[in-house]
């Protein structure tokens, strides 16, 4: 029988029904602009400042002021890079980057090179943590930024963010972490992690889309990327965008509060679901760290097929899944995060992520297991690159 | 007896209540990636290209592929000058603006001046229009781009944007648009008026927040500005606002069916307004142009008193208006789109700015006509500034 099983929470997520009903108001009645002097204008700009306080707690930010909002991940990434770069490029132009980046963070640092920078990519294991020691040796004097995603969400390894931290701050450089993938899963605190700029993202944690925050550390040199009418400090113009604003901030409020216990809900599930997979279909792999991987990530490859091929059939049986991050998907090439592991490029394209999410039960998990040996076994029927002794 | 009555619709505005019911579905259960490549996907990847045909509808654009979409008009601003200033760089670095644009054009233009671009400021008249033949002269080999706005919220005068993009276009320069208050008030064609690039918003059509759109003329040469996943067919990354996008283009087609009849509607209330107020209040003037003005705005100032303290006051009536642009309020400067309509500074900051609404019936005007009289007189006669003969 088929179920509607929804495991793709890496591209996309429903708003939580709290946060839709903390939001209404603020399209209908709650209106104002929050630069406008006016009662309504208050009744905004009190809104806006709580919503940042709220966001701080999430993070183990000290100050409100050093939330800035943006409109998604994606922004807040190019904001903190391309804004560190500019403001800081009489410093030095080297910037330190690893080669599991989003691709917001790739291409910003590709268009940056462009400009005259000087980008290094520093590899990971084959679990896909980020070699320290190598990273450490990259340090020069020009270097002013370093740029590390909290963990990747397409392998789901996280990183030792708190030794580059560290390794950040003894040398005087700004470290930069995107932590659209981690934040609202796993705890994070800027402060004993020496984190300088963090990037978050209100939909990954169940908020409305188009909505972000970049974390700026108090005395952090940065240049405004979206010029304008001077709002966020005037790190980030454009007027406010209060639904959303709230609406992350009651996302974080709420991924604060119930962190501990889902956490540990998606880690048994998540786990069931590797193992199964793992026990039941052979030449089956688990992408990423075995232990040091984010609760809800379970990135897996195939021999012999497609990921692609894999989605399409896991569909007609209810199943949402991914091969990897949304973004790549419009191009044909394997993604650089999974060729960064050392996989081949055939291997890189057998994946396929699921990500779990707070919908997700048990269930779910069964039905995966029951419906995906099946499928793995007729692509591998059909396809040329299976030997011929597992085809029996 | 007190009435609410918010007429600062320059600033912000509620979402239409027909638009919310259409974008509610997308908060919690059309809510795929776009990219992805399952059924989800699918329904939101459609979702987004019907949302692309009806905002080419508002403005007369041909193909649905011209539009993308963005945070905002802000955002929309500083993608159309930066991307063609970046782009176009080899051919020339001088851009063309006027004196009354919005700050997310001016402190764009300044930015890029600090960049090595040279970039003129063409002046208005008093009624704000902006002097073609001046613009014509300042057309050099080196221009790549003009600037103007297509009507400023501020003022309210329209601009003879028809000439300006047959100026253009004649000498092959490209001519970027912002539409952010005019678009959905009045009608716009940008294959009639030769616009390559128009930025609009979504809130100034009564859509949610955070969402806007630049339309791109098929062939126009422009770099992307916010770097990653390669969405928006490469020119603006970033998973995409599904609900605020639908949003905006469910505001964009209520606006176009009734365009016509409610900005007759407005038009009468606010000429009720401004002759109301001329007529019952000395030494009060019309800032803008008088007849080829937005049919929501009645930009008006007071001699001898500040806009700020008329604000602060009206809204203890329940009256929410403001002194201008509400990105200039944290600045105690003058707008400088009053100060280049050729205001005193004093006059300047005597003005007051009425943008009706949707919401906004004949009452509300009638009891701004009420109330406002005995305010100013209030006002003027704690100002040190009002001549004696007037006091008694």
């Amino acid at each position: 029988m088929t179920r509607k099983v929804y495991m793709d929470h890496t591209a996309s997520r429903p708003i939580d029904p709290e946060v839709f009903e903390a939001i209404t108001p603020y399209f209908k009645e709650i209106y104002g602009n929050p630069s406008s002097l006016h009662s309504f204008g208050l009744d905004a700009k009190k809104a806006l400042e709580e919503s940042r306080i709220k966001v701080t707690r999430l993070i183990g930010a000290e100050k409100p002021e050093e939330i800035r909002f943006t409109s998604g991940g994606t922004e807040s990434n190019n904001l903190a890079i391309k804004g560190v770069a500019y403001r800081n490029k009489k410093r030095g132009n080297h910037i330190i980057t690893t080669t599991i980046e989003h691709m917001s963070v790739m291409n910003t640092c590709k268009y940056l090179a462009r400009q005259g920078f000087e980008i290094t990519y520093v590899p990971v294991n084959n679990q896909g943590v980020v070699d320290i020691e190598k990273l450490e040796n990259e340090i020069n004097e020009k270097t002013i930024l370093i740029s590390v995603t909290y963990a990747s969400g397409e392998i789901g390894t996280i990183e030792p963010i708190r030794e580059i931290g560290k390794l950040a701050s003894d040398n005087e450089i700004y470290l930069h972490v995107d932590a659209v993938a981690a934040a609202g899963k796993i705890p994070i605190n800027v402060e004993d992690e020496h984190i300088n700029l963090l990037s978050i993202s209100s939909n990954d944690m169940y908020g409305p889309k188009g909505v972000g925050a970049l974390y700026v550390k108090k005395g952090t040199k940065i240049h405004p990327f979206i010029h304008g009418g001077g709002q966020e400090k005037g790190l980030r113009s454009g007027t406010e965008n209060l639904p959303g604003i709230v609406g992350m901030a009651k996302a974080a409020e709420i991924a604060e509060g119930e962190m501990e216990a889902e956490s540990k809900r998606l880690r048994l599930l998540r786990d069931k679901l590797i193992k199964g997979v793992l026990g039941s279909i052979e030449r089956s792999y688990l992408n990423g760290h075995p232990t040091e991987r984010l609760p809800n990530n379970a990135g897996l490859r195939f021999s012999y097929i497609e990921g692609e091929s894999l989605i399409l059939s896991l569909d007609m049986f209810g199943i949402q899944v991914s091969s990897g991050s949304a973004c790549t998907t419009k191009t044909l090439e394997p993604s650089h995060v999974l060729l960064a592991i050392g996989l081949a490029h055939e291997e890189a394209h057998g994946s396929l992520l699921f990500t779990l999410g707070k919908q997700n039960q048990e269930e779910d998990v069964d039905y995966v297991l029951e419906v995906l040996p099946g499928v793995v076994k007729k692509l591998r029927a059909m396809s040329p690159l299976t030997p011929k002794e597992m085809m029996k």
